[in-house]
């Protein structure tokens, strides 16, 4: 596998990464959204049975990594390499995932971007050669998020028009050198941490809007490609207003990105269900809907070139209270098909070994 | 650059990855030690001038930055990609750090494994030809990490004997393919969460201990060496107590590891000032000591091949008051002379360019 450095930030992969595994998963309101029939399994309560959301969101964690490596027919003992993170402060979920894993681990944080980061992390580690195979993974729960990053939702406090909703989700990528391939990851552009000095911490989308754009005008730059050349560029979670902002700012780079190919996996997740304000957010978003819902796409020839773009509002509750800004960041990864390989094996057609993942959106808890 | 994998932990870089460039920063405490005189720069208070102990951190990292960029002959403005981490929730000196150096970053969460996990990264990066060059840094700061995960400094708050001080410090390497190499990586052992179910915040040797021994004894069976093989083996922050558990677990597992080919850079650091208790922690401890005091032996042939395993214990406040345990981990990577040519070129010798930079130990504040 050729690994070729075209800028500071981009990285091809050639012939591309095989991606053999992958696996969404997400909460009671996610799954009645218009995505619900592509999560692999639908959690009905937010609990899951735990005693808190936080074990609750680990072992949402657990059931994405065992549908993915279930359908990459891998068993967990030969799992080489694991990475991934979540928003929680010292990743706590991830850790005790890596824990059960047993895998080499390596945590990242990214805020909302770290499902690409990772991402870029695992096929870098397999395409290197430096590791068979590797686990790509990132989670948000809304109970654990918002409570830590702006009030318990208990409180029932008021949020301005232009916040977003933390999605409760979690979605995974397993990548390997061998076995039957999804579809490939042919790129990276990784994205620099970009600030316009927003400080309210409701206001997510518009602090990553910048990030997003700088990270995608890089990307076509780099690859010397226009939007056309990709059926979708997909934000994490922009939302609303970071979505338009986003599309006005690549507009001023001479970069239009027309709207029928773009989308966001925030907005993408919640349909117009207008509870969740401006949009969904949240690690959870662009793991569950670009790992399951654009992954099983492009695995069934539906999209043939998709650039996922995960965006993350660098938030620290700390910083935000000593006058800090919230700086952005966004991680960019090109998913492709594979061609008939892909459309011989859809995903909505598992194989004898993996009859026991509920392929077509399963409501039952773990 | 061959990259080669031995196991699921661990990959080979052939003829190695070259560090050009090097720095160690630390507190006015830690300038106080047995290694001030290897300390890049010795900063007389823990404020820095700054409102907050957190920025004061940044700060910190800045100034190891630049002097290893210095030392690099590498423009800020040249550098492909950072990656790097601290102890603060959401990575917040560091993201910071990533803001003002510009590069394209991944940050990452090892706990005081993070240093080494960092390395691990940007060779891996380097080696595979996606980046040009890569900077690994690391920081802690003991009025940002204390209050954080135990009590503020300013309670003075009883400590039981067991307890450990978190150094105020940082490090950071850079490793590109062009440059004079002061030292090279020559291989990467990545840990795997070891967890022997400790919950009390203050016992972070014990905790971390396993996760050391794991990491040794795994890259001793995949390189098929013995503790002799090198010149030292440094643990990260395992203290008197942790260090001892270690080298007996090592032992019930067949592999004697003399005490003389033994060191923890935490001891190392404060020397035999009994005012830490059980030793330094943080992971300032691995930066600062061993990309500088240990790089500088090495580049100096005072020392040939060693075996620099940080270690982390991944506490999570919100998880030990939900009665969750504190699982260790351990990052190994091994770092080499080059031979005659590294004593050609000494540190202690600046070259004209990096002349600015105080090598023995600079004691004025930014």
């Amino acid at each position: 596998m050729e690994i070729k450095r075209l800028s500071a930030q981009s990285w091809r992969f050639d012939p591309g990464v095989p991606v053999v595994g992958a696996a969404a998963v997400c909460g009671p309101k996610e799954g009645e959204g218009p995505l619900g029939k592509d999560m692999d399994h639908i959690f009905s309560d937010l609990r899951l049975g735990q005693k808190s959301f936080e074990k609750a969101e680990q072992l949402m964690q657990m059931q994405a990594a065992r549908i993915a490596l279930e359908r990459a027919h891998l068993p967990m003992e030969n799992l080489d390499f694991f990475c991934g993170g979540d928003l929680l402060n010292q990743l706590t979920p991830t850790c005790f995932t890596a824990r059960t894993l047993g895998a080499s681990f390596l945590g990242l944080f990214s805020a909302c971007a770290t499902s690409t980061a990772a991402l870029s992390l695992a096929a870098l580690a397999v395409a290197s050669g430096a590791v068979a195979n590797a686990m790509a993974l990132s989670s948000s729960h809304t109970c654990t998020a918002e409570r830590q990053f702006r009030y318990p939702n208990e409180y029932g406090s008021q949020k301005p028009p232009y916040s977003q909703q933390t999605a409760t989700a979690a979605g995974a990528l397993v990548l390997s050198r061998s076995g039957q391939a999804l579809a490939k990851l042919s790129g990276v552009t990784l994205g620099k941490v970009i600030d316009i000095q927003i400080t309210d911490p409701f206001k997510l989308g518009p602090a990553m809007a910048p990030a997003f754009a700088d990270t995608v005008s890089a990307h076509l730059r780099d690859w010397q490609r226009q939007p056309e050349d990709y059926d979708l560029i997909l934000s994490g979670d922009l939302g609303r207003h970071g979505s338009a902002i986003a599309l006005e700012l690549l507009k001023r780079k001479g970069i239009h990105l027309p709207e029928k190919q773009y989308a966001d996996c925030g907005l993408l997740l919640y349909g117009e269900d207008d509870s969740v304000f401006a949009g969904g957010s949240g690690c959870g978003c662009a793991a569950s809907v670009g790992f399951g819902h654009i992954l099983r796409r492009i695995a069934q020839g539906e999209l043939k070139r998709v650039l996922l773009v995960a965006t993350g509002a660098l938030l620290s509750p700390l910083a935000n209270q000593q006058q800090e800004t919230i700086p952005g960041i966004a991680h960019g990864v090109i998913l492709e098909g594979i061609g008939n390989a892909a459309q011989e094996k859809p995903l909505d057609n598992p194989s004898e070994n993996s009859s026991r993942i509920p392929f077509e959106g399963g409501n039952e808890d773990a």
